[in-house]
């Protein structure tokens, strides 16, 4: 592993890029210790999420929690705080990403959203542009995947044709547990599928490769 | 406080109400120890829900967690499970209904949602009716914050006049310290405003009264 756990202590808080009390999620801008020159930090984002609850965890209570505090009370209402026991589930899910570019800031800071009908024009002459300016450096997890150098451990299925193959795996947002939250990814070969609109004919394969 | 942690700790889990893993939260129905009678069980609905997490918690990281363990990697971005050490705030806030009937088991329960746009037909053949059919005993949470039997202790400010008077108190949901989460409510001392469709000039106040 590149990241070592003692480099992610040594994080030093700049800013929050977000804060979603909904999703139970934070986001904030720092530095760590560089991965070759410790003495050199560089940025780094850290993203922090509360792991789900689930059924399971809670079916017990008495063995859950290690401490409740009650809150208050009204009618048949009753609100308690509780901390969990030892043995727990982990509390968060952390994602970094180190040598945060400007890029990866702006898709970590809370942002207002606006949907929009995409007209063939709006794709020509925005969309297009946008996604052929992407520097190849953004798109580097994904050839690790293809090229087997990172997450080769976690594939589920692999078509290795370079025209029709893929790579189904696991996203890495997934903590792998929660089944409600399953989510999994296919990769594929060709490189010349840049979204749904570049999708032909010649794209689909043989469906009867895989029955 | 009517509820004691004993009682909690023995709750037994029947089934589970609504698993929402975006909303890191979990509300399943289950048996209690009777409030007067303890050797009769009473029906309870059990909802937990992880607080959110703030800035103020993870800005110093190597005070924070008491345990990482790192779960993957590729090209810059990193994956690491977290446990928070000691002394930190609640990890969950809980929500207990004691002698839940069949009206909070539904309201607890998942559900799918639709939108209606509420015709003056519509309110007066459905809206109407099912408001007036509530049973008084669904309001006692209200009226006993109206009548300072639950919460008096939370009040922040009161206007006693039984006409143009209201209570303005934190909702119980809310946890009492995120404040992006802030969430007070005001219940007024009439009892003859059921929805907004019920609100008339009367109702206004003097507003010079609290300027």
């Amino acid at each position: 592993m590149a990241i070592n756990l003692a480099r992610l202590e040594q994080f030093k808080l700049d800013r929050v890029l977000n804060e979603d009390p909904l999703s139970h999620s934070i986001s904030v801008l720092g530095t760590i210790p560089g991965r070759d020159q410790e003495d050199k930090r560089i940025p780094a984002i850290v993203q922090v999420t509360k792991t789900p609850i689930t059924a399971e965890e809670i079916k017990d209570i008495q063995d859950v929690f290690g401490e409740l505090e009650v809150i208050g009370q009204n009618d048949v209402y009753h609100w308690v705080l509780g901390w969990l026991g030892g043995g727990r589930s982990p509390d968060v899910k952390i994602t970094i990403v180190e040598n945060a570019t400007e890029a990866h800031i702006r898709k970590f800071t809370k942002q207002s959203w606006t949907m929009v009908r995409e007209s063939p024009q709006l794709y020509a002459e925005v969309v297009k542009p946008h996604i052929s300016a992407f520097p190849p450096s953004r798109l580097q997890w994904v050839y690790n995947i293809l090229s087997h150098e990172s997450e080769a451990d976690r594939i589920l299925f692999e078509d290795p044709s370079p025209t029709e193959g893929f790579i189904i795996l696991p996203d890495l947002k997934w903590d792998g547990v929660t089944m409600s939250m399953f989510y999994i990814q296919a990769i594929v070969n060709t490189r010349d599928i840049h979204s749904l609109r570049d999708i032909r004919k010649q794209h689909l394969p043989d469906a009867s490769k895989y029955s």
